[in-house]
């Protein structure tokens, strides 16, 4: 089966970030492709793969940028499916840059943005988006927040059980 | 044909702004409702909304509200499919109070943003959303951008053959 | 005797920030449950909590949260005597985002904010709340703010006693 | 019976916002003073009413100011109950200079910042702290919260009766 | 003589403020084309523009563009000689948004960025780019700024001759 | 006797603000000049004026400007004696980018930076500088001060005696 | 001979950014006095120190606070001669709520506002406020100023002889 | 052959920033002068710069500042030819004052400014501005480009290899 979500980043800088979204998709059994791709270093290359990445079968684009980012928002003007954006966190002002460069985007040409370094939430996002139209990944998606859900019970638990103190403790060891 | 998007809003002053929604969404020919629920002021009624909006056939949700914009997320937080949150502009801080509540959210639920006011683009993406798995809808919106590049290519067009200063006295009238 | 405070925050990354209103509560001699429950990450347990909470006996809740924090106002939204709430800082924002979120609140479901990160705070105005009726209370707390002073003014004895560098090097130590 | 809440507000230009307070406690059939003081214009008028406030009977005191807003943090500086404070609009920096400096109090000297212009807000959590020890109150405040749901709900009814178009159209009467 | 300046924007509602560069250019006596293109809306038309502005002659471009603004960043990935960046204001961010999104590229494509809605700094810088090569042309612009002194000049002289008050009152006339 | 202080600014549209900093020297009987000066607009003879600030007798120099605000720095940079800058509103920013050109001036050249718009108490702290070695002046400061205690309380007194709903309507007459 | 400035902090973790206001007052041979006083923690004894600063000979207070930083805007409204204001950095907000805290005093109470962390520059301006009447104190402040530019110039000589990477090998030993 | 770029910043602790432009301007071979000048602290000398640099053949300027950051724009008020603006980052504010202190110039004297701290575009923008004139300059500049290009095409293919996870491993060793 074909890749259904392309992840693409401007600078390899961002991947561990970005890597995120890949590893959710992974859990959730979404294919995608994950590439680097700068829409200001190399703008034929950029263009080609917006343009050719709906008939490669991609449902869904996941763009993460810093700083003027305009990678998701370029990639919304020439893809005609959904894309998410991924605001970068970035030294001097913290990803707001970034945020406002992502999700100030004009009349016609929406991108779905996430919080600034919320590349899991992209991934969770992307499968979403293709659980419109799929019960089993819908189900896949509904066991995976089930297991969220747990993780914070079983802490909530805990720290009835042992208190505040001890829970410290051990969360520094 | 059973609606495929809510819309809701926190509150009726943020009608204007999300009109637009359904307008956009009324030219792509999707089916969708409209209401208002206070997840603040009306918690029960939001909680059945949110929990019974998958069985009522809905694929996306679209959520606006200002401030302390609560409702978009806790929507995220019941509702398994893609929630679109809309910031609305408010007087003091510009709508950045909408954006980051709305933006900012924690691993594990997304809430796909738009920009400040961007109720119309909350539509298309909806609309996106959809068309992954709906190519005749997929069509309506190519046709729709399509229709957004001639509307820029005419007055182009007119700047060009005009000028400037008569541009703008023109558009003073 | 029952407890009269609730402290809840939606991560127990939240819990070193958060051990700081439980401790004044201590030295106040308040009684006071602590639990983690994210609203977003488990919406069923968090309305029973802030549904249940009044029957329970708190008379004040606070709330802890970061980012897009929604837990403080929903508990306000259910939960009819007072909601304190502490934005917790975050890498990206410093906490801005956490502040606008819960400050912002829509007319008719306030929460008594406190500075981010300013949880002690929030103990001490959960004490003061109760202590509208409660002169014991009153003047514990009073003599807690009398320690405080105390402890400027000896440090305010040291400092004119042997100078600001003497004081600089000693504090360096 | 004496007044429970004092209004207090650092200049008359503050008032509009504030009789939102005053109005929201005749409604809960709270008794409050309200009055002018400003901190930096007359101080020693300030620190009576702030040192006497208790002996008055005043359980919570209600402060308001802009910009450079120092009036709540003062008040709470001297007052050993509750102290909200409301932080004005301004039309530079659109009263984020009046959060900060309301919101972002030292350890040990909490204020309950509510929204910018919040005034009603604060009157209802004065009435909530009231509520702490008088079931009554607390049977009015939960009456107010049902008459602000069911406007909502209203609301809401007519919207899904006569649609968007026809609601916006009435509302610009 | 072929046009040596292109200045392009994203939207005829930029005009009014864009149109200060061209006026500043004809005062210049600088050749110039003014088109509105869209780089989110109409991407290939902005690609033909943006590779073939080089051979067309243009040495200076000047791109204005608001909110998640990508056009001069864009423009400065494909054509490469100097390109000037005018953010926009907007009505929720006052242009913060536009400004970082232009100023904040990263490095190896540089957007010359001049302030919130700057287009006559726009026209004037593009002005002494050209005239790095262009003795005739530095000339005008030292007489244009020479003309900018004489006029605060004679606003100095007259509000000393006047007085304040007097100055004050024509000026309201 | 020579003027004392000299008031300076960017720009004739700042003279509606900065006249408030000549009407208080009126009031308090320190002479003043009052003058426009661009430092960027007319460098020569803004550098004129500073440096011979010192020999016609100035002892304070206040300065107000816009946007990138350097005419109060680079004043101080000149000018041996105070330097008062006055941040003045701006349309995008609301005055934070004056604000932030005043007051972070780097170590060894300070400007004593007023609020935004802050004109008045520009002229009152110059006074004020003034009065450090004028007994006469610093009485008339306290004065004026007295008086604006006593016009507080005028206010406060009427609201005592109206009440504050016929107070509201009175101020809106 | 008496103190002719009080520098005074809220706490005394502010002591190693104030300190640099005493140094240079020692390097200008201008008496002074240190001390921590907590206007929100001690409001009586602030009360006493602002209103016998003047008897005490205090002719300018440097006050320099955090976060929600009340004591230069309190000492302003109690103490009639010039007060300079230094905003302290904090962790979540880089200091800008400090700032604000401090600049934006309502008409009629101004405080001399520097730099964040801008203790230094503000014993420069307490030094400069004295020179206004103290000629010999000008002198010194003449010799300072021409020592930094000494100090420029001679770095500004070595970078000229060795090049910039020789520089920057040689600062990183 | 003479320099044909000046690179000048406020301070030694900007070099390691601003030699980036030094650099790249290396790599292009464009002669420069590179010097540390404080408008502050040297204004005369300062002045002697800026007045003398079109005679010694600059072509552009290259200045860096931080905070209050005035060099770029005063120097902009005295060269006739382009100055470029390095708004450099601090500790407090990120560089958000200095890039409003750059930015923001008004109208008549445009600097053009680059992201925050990117010296290392300011040096590609002085080169795309003498390009404007120099075929040959411009033909270094697209190889460079080009090697940028190439340089995120290799990790392109790098990553389409290994995969994110080897990749990441790598890049952390």
């Amino acid at each position: 089966m074909a890749a259904k979500v392309g992840i693409v980043m401007g600078s390899d800088s961002d991947l561990e970030v970005m890597s995120k979204a890949a590893e959710v998709l992974d859990v959730l059994k979404v294919e995608y492709d994950i590439t680097v791709i700068s829409a200001h270093r190399m703008p034929d290359v950029f263009y080609d793969y917006a343009k050719s990445a709906e008939e490669k079968g991609y449902k869904v684009i996941i763009a993460g940028a810093g700083g003027a980012a305009h990678l998701p928002g370029m990639t919304a003007a020439i893809f005609s499916l959904p894309v998410i954006g991924v605001p970068i966190m970035t030294k001097s002002l913290g990803g707001v840059d970034s945020l406002y460069s992502i999700v100030q985007m004009p009349a016609g040409i929406p991108v779905a943005t996430v919080a600034i370094n919320g590349a899991q939430n992209a991934g969770i996002l992307a499968a979403k988006i293709l659980a419109a139209s799929d019960e089993e990944l819908l189900g896949r998606i509904k066991d995976y927040a089930a297991g969220l859900k747990e993780t914070v019970a079983a802490k909530s638990e805990k720290l009835a059980k042992i208190g505040y103190q001890e829970y410290l403790k051990e969360s520094k060891k």
